[in-house]
């Protein structure tokens, strides 16, 4: 064995060398006037499911982009091919969350001038995605109604950065015995500012909401 | 800015210091002849849920403890509350994952000789927990219908540890359109060696396949 040692500066936060990056990465959003939404969740809360609703729904409105993230697969870029967007995936390699270097090198996949609006679909994991800044203008938490209604308060690393939280899988509240207004009163003691637009991916109910949400936030209202 | 430095060993393994503490637990688990079970999941697959109905159906036949694990809260604990079980709650501040030396510290709250099984609920997470040893003799995975067939193949560093997989909620399966073969195929594709059971802690249907698969895990078989 040998005695090899390593030398760490501690006065360099350990966030620094990514939050350096993502300031980078929103400079080229601003510049090209790209409103970039990041989408965070636990898994199986159906960001793919919205995304791919949203691809079909806004086609011909606003020009979308994809990056999606997972540990392991190519399945969710592929449930977004076909949709006339362009969707590129990132492997993690087991890494529990993305960060901006890697968002950094899928860009250039990207002609950024030639879209309004690019999603990115985090790693499903409702804690470590959110301490890594990824450049996005904009945080989107999604909350299925399966989960229960107090998974706000206890994840509230997360659900305290979003901008907007989407309450998805309305169409299957009563069947799972879901309360509304006890997740709604959870989310705004978490995140009182953030807008929340209760959905269903599936019967498309409540995503004219979401829409306008975007087209307004892409328009800079 | 002081210009301090920090000198690191690479030789040790991140993770050493854990696994060190992970094997005292075990061996005071077996010394007590404690079966030791780690409970994972994503968040709201209903890791409260099953351990509340075990903890009903069990009461007389197994004397069972729960150690349950969150980034902020006592909301499980108060649910696992008042079922004559021990049930201590460990707060892990926004950390992802629980590790050995909280669960060392929160056996100082355990008559470990007066029990048969010890549960221990993790933080909702499908990737960090699987990294940390906590000196558990089996591994327990929930998957829930509603988060979708796919989950073990986009999570395998969390589904190749475990031992037993749960999937949870099949109550609504045919409701959110679950393909449970599909399911099980992914789970083996992962973990060849896991059994499965079917269940709905809602209902119940199932949990005796659950509690016979405890009892002989108990009993060593």
């Amino acid at each position: 064995m040998t005695n090899k040692k390593v030398i760490i500066d501690v006065n360099e936060p350990v966030l620094g060398r990514n939050d350096s990056i993502a300031a980078d990465n929103r400079n080229q959003f601003e510049r090209e006037k790209v409103l970039t939404v990041n989408v965070l969740s636990s898994p199986g809360s159906g960001k793919t499911a919205i995304l791919e609703r949203t691809l079909d729904d806004l086609r011909g409105k606003l020009r979308i982009g994809v990056i999606v993230g997972d540990l392991q697969t190519d399945n969710d870029a592929r449930r977004l091919a076909g949709k006339e967007a362009p969707v590129y995936q990132i492997n993690t390699n087991d890494i529990c969350h993305l960060e901006a270097n890697m968002i950094q090198r899928a860009l250039k996949q990207f002609n950024l001038s030639g879209l309004d609006i690019l999603f990115i679909e985090n790693v499903g994991n409702l804690v470590c995605p959110s301490s890594f800044d990824l450049g996005e203008k904009l945080r989107v938490g999604i909350l299925s109604v399966t989960e229960g209604e107090d998974k706000p308060l206890k994840y509230p690393t997360l659900f305290k950065t979003c901008d907007v939280v989407l309450v998805n899988k309305m169409d299957i509240a009563d069947a799972v015995g879901f309360q509304d207004e006890v997740a709604i009163c959870n989310i705004h003691a978490i995140t009182p500012r953030a807008e929340i637009i209760k959905i269903s991916a599936r019967t498309g109910q409540g995503m004219d909401g979401w829409y306008d949400y975007l087209q307004a936030r892409f328009s800079g209202k």
